[in-house]
């Protein structure tokens, strides 16, 4: 499967997902802001990825529902009984419905206000902040007690997205090293052999 | 089951997909700004659903989810290949992810910037526009032909959040009315007993 991605974004997170499921990806550099990506993705979004179908899929939940059901034998999934995956499924859906968009202002400020001072675009991004904190504290929260993962106890692909989503902070006043659950889910993750792998090659030109 | 909502809200959706799927719903209207309900959902977001477990459970995909799999026998879900569920999965990730957030500036414009005259609210307000312009646009490309469902065109809980989603866009200048797939969807959906039912007992103080 071909997966289109660019440095920074959740697909590399997805890209991390797919080599703990040993997937057979090639991953594609692309620049999500050209109009020709458009034709891949019409919302000018990564991940989107071509199984072969008439068009690239796209979406993060999907694409990580996509993984967990074609490589369910790896168990990076939720586990088996309908509560479980209604607790898999609500903290999947928090990080791509929550958490996700609440850096769009700290990211692209410009995107969300007509005007075009500096002092004004500055102030959506201030706002920004405030919102990305919020989303932080309720993922701290989340991982309770001694917890090294996002769902349960257990490695699963949210971890993998989670991860490089939550790199993002340090672009905002308070990074990932302020909240201490976090903290620690982060340096279980600094320490897997795919996840340095796949962050180093997503980086090169 | 009970079904914290609030009028207007995407949780009304929910609502609407519990009684197409016959599901035995108590609906508790809250009011989500208040602190109190931080107990329910410390997001202070509806919907949430309390489904005998030791915390309300939440988050729109995942209540949908839980739907599909919980009366599976109704099929108001996926179609049953693993592609026809990234499909589903993928448009109900649009919704929930992108359609969703794309309104939040539309109705909350001075939680996206620090400015608080009213001159820099309303450019923030402004910039929601084109950014509901854009899901609206995409989600009548993404209504194909004469179809007047969300998800192929087949009957499913995507339709019941989308259509209240949809309804937002009179807030906007450019209402669903403007675009001619919506439009076919969102007459089929206003004719429909349960979506009238609702709508009307879901708006009573």
């Amino acid at each position: 499967m071909k997966l289109y991605y660019a440095p920074g974004t959740c697909a590399v997170g997805v890209w991390i997902a797919m080599a703990w499921a040993d997937a057979d990806v090639s991953a594609v550099r692309v620049d999500y802001s050209d109009p020709a990506y458009k034709k891949i993705n019409p919302l000018g979004l990564v991940p989107a990825v071509d199984i072969g179908g008439a068009r690239p899929m796209t979406e993060l939940a999907a694409i990580l529902d996509y993984l967990s059901e074609r490589y369910a034998d790896k168990d990076l999934g939720a586990d088996d009984s309908i509560e479980d995956r209604f607790l898999y499924n609500e903290t999947k859906s928090f990080l791509s419905s929550d958490f996700h968009p609440a850096f769009g202002a700290v990211f692209g400020p410009s995107r969300f206000t007509m005007a075009t001072d500096d002092e004004a675009v500055e102030k959506v991004k201030k706002a920004g902040y405030i919102k990305v904190d919020g989303v932080m504290t309720h993922l701290n929260d989340h991982i309770i007690g001694d917890n090294e993962h996002i769902y349960k106890n257990k490695k699963t692909f949210l971890d993998a997205v989670a991860y490089v989503m939550v790199r993002w902070s340090r672009f905002t006043p308070k990074s990932w090293e302020q909240y201490p659950n976090i903290q620690r889910f982060m340096a279980m993750m600094d320490a897997d052999e795919s996840v340095q792998k796949i962050i180093q090659e997503s980086e090169k030109e």
